[in-house]
């Protein structure tokens, strides 16, 4: 018997209370409130349901609603789906809002993954459905040490090494705690022997020398890297290298790169499916694919005590379907513009939670030059100017044609640069000037980009939900409800907010929330 | 014109030191001996050379000698390439010296890097090779966040997770700091300016709350994970995990496990070969199988003023061949039992290097529980017990079939248990044993594995090179001098010892001294 089907049989015979128990005690500590796939028990007897929207969430909740025996039908915007989950190709055409067109000219085997590009380890429910659909992933390198931290005004304006910076912060408080250590400045708040294994551990983890400072020579060197490597032969020798100054790194305030990568969010290791993101979008497609209707654009979702009523365009067309029961998986953006048959407080959550705008474009380089020129294979550099960050593509390492580079991944501050403000090739234009300043190679290996600001994206008209303390607290609950015969799901129904996790995780609560409240009635 | 092109111009005109400045102020920063492709100038005139030894050296040798114009042979004591460079697949079979062999079964498409596993993103040698002949790599993951750290006599025997030792340590480093810093402790060590920003860096880096405290809540799981994770929907709310205590984490000491991933050799990305490591010695046999003599046993290597002569054996033959040179890449600890006609410093110096000893297991498990129980993918586990590290396959994420463990890498101390005392299945059931301890699914999941002790493989008898200093400053120059009509190359001839980088740029080296040395007579 295999654990999983140990863990059936337990879960089966004991409740799921139990299954965790046993799964926890055999070191499966999922810390998660994802359960594993999901198993309905009981026949919800022809029930019909509408799901509208095919991105994560809503093909979620209709995969696993039709497996449950539910009559589903999925209502799409657009022709395709996915959603956020989007990535461009050569061939692709993507048209904002204001109908303005980019036709991406990227080369064959090239991308770039407009929406979200990451998944980190802990992100079961997506996992899991990886796992199940054989979507094939691949290492998203969200640290790469000899990427870069740049700030416009710090060390005069040159990007500095990602390993400098953090093995020089690291050296400077290592050494300053030991100092304040062995000076007995801390005698209060560390025991005595506490104290000699903690001056031990300063000493490794800060690579100070042996009076505890950290300067230039060969320990420094072996943690942030040498002004010449070790090498071969006759002159393979090492030669030092010298740190920065504590005061030059401290105002740069370039540390906060360093330090965002250390949120459980993008601890490594993190994944990309292989091929881009939409590979499972594309898993999910060929699920629900037969009872999606693409090009549906819904203007009035009402209900009554039987039924729920979804009015909706197509091309020139106005048309109605109707079924039992809808899961709204519309983002609340777009939502709160259509006409809604729904209690007050779930209208006044819907319009309560701002979103984000974000901007990301992509661009095809001539060749590798970050990787040819600078030894950077995949990562991202952090900068202070418009663009924030510059991201190396996480495949094809050191292959010898074209590459695509994240150019900018934006999110709007109104203090701050809007790149949705202009024209995509215009925010084009400006995301090569801004990344030359890095890498002057930009200007001249540039060839073609793509620039997708969301909030001009006419399925979302913005990036992703943002929950505050405040908001959560007064609307969150509401927002959860079965409101009649409508329940909403997507990242906004959850506590991870512009994560595909967070939407297949609210599909699931929501289907199983559904389907008791269907068999209780 | 490209920058190669440009940079080639530049190097034609004016010499390779003018080049590199260029290559340097557009950004190039090599900083490593290995000063890209090799272009040795000045015709050879037909002289000709035995290369000793097919491994990454002796092949890199043998590669541009023959492109430079000389006569190459290349004498190589196994029937196949890459030396150390060693990937084990079903249906390989491996003798070490005593004669035992071991068949091996692990299933298609899986394998174990029995050699080198990993190449750092500074091995500008080795990664120009491999987009030279085009050799696809992926991401070694180094550091997963949650995989464990274990001490069998810390934490109850339990292990930890990567995460929390380091989320911890660095809390409370930033707390004892922060502290230390408002209490004015430190007045005499940072200016006042510095002070406000060193508060501020130390509070987000160390995940402390308003009043400078690492404590269990949302601040410390932001950075540590959760005890359950953010989730979506109804019951989507996270909530705070506990941290350890500093007390436990210091004497536990398995800091030293995060603390040496920290190293510029290890650091973010690293990356392997696509299926397996020895693609890289494959990629080189495809340049010299032609004049490669394989089975070849060396047991004399003579020379007198015109030229080297090489004495070996191809099965029961005694066989001799010679040329006018010899790169010698023969592992010291070969080299020393053979007869040579060298200088006294030389011998000496070959004599005076000792070889580190290393244990490497492989075992094929039925699944993949490592991420279908404790979601850990790729990355290692580091443990006090003899195996030292438990390595989790870097490929083939989330697939539904077998996968391989690096179940030992064990660097012998004389000190320490020494796997290579026992025979293989020995060897493999003591990995299962100790790898339970931490991955009780070990027992049960175990299929087949294979062992291999680097003492005891005839062409090396060691794993590698240790250098002291004290050993570098006596004998180095000596073993990279032109001897008469021998010059010797490997991992051994730099300061990389155990790197595949060490010998490939000691081979070119070795090549460069050579071929002036050639032209000068």
């Amino acid at each position: 018997m295999t654990r999983r089907e140990l863990f059936a049989l337990i879960g089966a015979a004991a409740g799921s209370g139990v299954m965790y128990q046993a799964m926890t005690s055999l070191g499966h500590a999922l810390e998660s409130n994802y359960r594993g796939p999901l198993a309905l028990d009981g026949d919800p007897k022809g029930a019909s349901v509408l799901v509208l929207g095919a991105g994560l969430a809503g093909m979620t909740a209709a995969y696993e609603l039709r497996k449950a025996g539910y009559a589903v039908e999925v209502l799409e915007f657009s022709s395709r789906v996915g959603g956020r989950c989007l990535s461009l190709r050569g061939g692709d055409r993507y048209v904002e809002l204001s109908g303005v067109a980019q036709e991406c000219q990227f080369d064959a085997g090239l991308y770039f993954n407009a929406g979200p590009m990451r998944i980190p380890f802990h992100h079961h429910g997506l996992l899991d459905y990886c796992r199940l659909f054989r979507v094939a992933l691949e290492p998203f390198v969200q640290v790469n040490h000899n990427a870069y931290l740049h700030a416009t005004s710090a060390f005069g304006g040159k990007p500095q090494r990602y390993r400098h910076v953090q093995a020089d912060l690291t050296g400077y408080v290592a050494e300053l705690l030991a100092k304040a250590t062995y000076q007995g400045k801390l005698n209060d708040a560390v025991s005595t022997e506490d104290k000699e294994i903690l001056l031990e551990a300063l000493r490794t983890w800060g690579a100070l020398d042996e009076s505890y400072s950290y300067s230039a020579g060969p320990t420094a060197s072996k943690r942030r890297g040498y002004a010449v490597d070790a090498g071969g032969g006759l002159d393979g020798a090492p030669s030092s290298s010298i740190p920065l100054s504590l005061t030059d790194i401290l105002k740069s305030r370039v540390w906060n790169g360093v330090f965002a990568d250390g949120n459980y969010a993008l601890l490594s290791p993190m994944f990309q499916p292989v091929g881009g993101m939409d590979k499972i979008a594309e898993a999910f497609r060929r699920e629900v694919e037969d009872i999606t209707r693409f090009d549906a654009k819904i203007t009035a979702i009402h209900q009554n005590e039987h039924r729920v009523t979804v009015q909706y365009t197509k091309g020139a067309d106005r048309q109605v379907t109707s079924a039992d029961w809808c899961v709204c998986c519309i983002p609340l953006s777009v939502l709160r513009k259509l006409e809604l048959t729904i209690s007050p407080p779930m209208a006044a959550a819907i319009n309560a939670v701002p979103y984000l705008h974000a901007t990301k474009i992509g661009l095809q380089m001539k060749r590798r030059f970050w990787e040819q020129d600078h030894a950077i294979y995949g990562g991202i550099t952090h900068t202070n100017l418009p663009i924030h960050s510059i991201g190396y593509p996480c495949f094809g390492y050191g292959e010898h044609g074209k590459g695509v580079l994240l150019g900018a991944y934006a999110i709007s501050d109104p203090e701050r640069f809007d790149f949705a403000e202009f024209s995509p090739s215009e925010r084009i234009a400006k995301a090569v000037q801004w990344g030359s300043v890095i890498h002057p190679q930009l200007q001249s290996e540039f060839e073609n980009g793509m620039a997708v600001s969301w909030q001009h994206n006419p399925s979302t008209l913005g990036c992703f939900s943002y929950w505050s303390d405040d908001v959560r607290r007064l609307n969150y609950r509401d927002l959860c409800a079965v409101d009649g015969r409508i329940l909403l799901a997507g990242e906004h129904i959850s506590y991870l907010s512009g994560w595909q996790e967070g939407a297949i995780l609210s599909a699931l609560d929501a289907v199983k929330r559904l389907h008791s409240h269907v068999l209780a009635h």
